[in-house]
């Protein structure tokens, strides 16, 4: 039976910030849940494009030619190649969609990186 | 410059049920907007899973082994090849997400077929 999957249960699950979870595949897309606090770090992904869609709090998005805030109930689709930077003032609650091959920290491999989003559904 | 969109100003635009729009392209994938009333068509896509998040409203998914009911804030992923009826007993907003292929009556032609969705964003 296909079951569905209520988005504030999962965020209860979780607090650590800057680590995606996974919360669903479509073909090769995923649907991924995270928490952002503080500033991540400048990258790019060169193949993936990636769906930001905020739930709760505020999130900054900067880009080279400027910053975009996002407010509960808008997204934002960042195309592969655009470098972008995540910054939350205070907590925030983001939906991610894209697909399964990107690498949270893009082109750069640090400290933040996360190889293997753990799974919540 | 990469621009957000707000998702309620985008239901506001159109008024028709059973008539996707697309909102923004994630690779291949789409994100897509709409509005249900009433009971739709059984059928299932042959290659596509399809998210359905709902956004205002209630949705009942109808399956061959039982319904799923689904609130504001929850999601529900149809796997390719399973057959479903989307339900609205009152009008109700939905997010799709699904490959860019996807036809919204699957292997049914039918009058509900939309073979070429508006574009929103």
């Amino acid at each position: 039976m296909v079951s569905k999957v209520n988005i504030a249960e999962l965020f209860g699950r979780f607090n650590e910030p800057w680590s995606p979870k996974v919360a669903g595949d479509i073909n090769d897309m995923q649907f991924k849940m995270v928490k952002l606090r503080g500033e991540f770090v400048w990258h790019h992904h060169e193949r993936e494009d990636e769906l930001f869609l905020v739930v709760r709090g505020q999130l900054r998005l900067r880009f080279r030619e400027g910053d975009v805030l996002l407010d509960p109930g808008e997204f934002i689709i960042v195309p592969h190649g655009v470098e972008h930077c995540p910054v939350a003032a205070e907590e925030c609650e983001v939906i991610l969609l894209e697909p399964r091959t990107t690498l949270n920290t893009g082109n750069v491999q640090n400290e933040r990186t996360v190889a293997h989003p753990e799974r919540l559904a």
